[in-house]
């Protein structure tokens, strides 16, 4: 089972790497980009398929490890395969 | 308009931040964690909606700025919202 987690800061938080990279993007001639989020981004593979309560799992994992929950904020997609 | 993007190293390209997450999961008592790959996301909110080459606008974001196209591989989802 593959679960991909994707974390972002939360709304109001200043976001530096976002801006950065959103003046980069208008530097670089893109117009019209009006906000950039940055985030991490993980993709986790679950072996054995664990049971029911996988969801919880992983949203132990973010609080634990890989998302602060403080400023950060997290959202978890489960694939099948 | 709002696009989002994903971007992770390439399959068979080391990934040391994936592996010191998957030793972390384990060490913190998580099994089953078979292996892990980290990426960055980015959401990138356009204004106004451009025409409709925008997932070409998007993809030429990746090449120049977002990813490394040597090493890093990047997928790309549209939200009209």
């Amino acid at each position: 089972m593959k679960a991909r987690v994707y974390v972002s800061l939360k709304e109001g938080i200043f976001d530096p790497q976002g801006s950065t990279v959103q003046q980069a993007l208008s530097g670089l001639g893109f117009a019209g980009v009006s906000r950039v989020k940055a985030g991490k981004y993980f993709e986790i593979e679950l072996e054995p398929a664990p049971s029911a309560d996988v969801r919880q799992q992983l949203a132990k994992m973010c609080d634990q490890l890989l998302a602060n929950p403080t400023i950060e904020q997290y959202r978890i997609e489960l694939n099948a395969d």
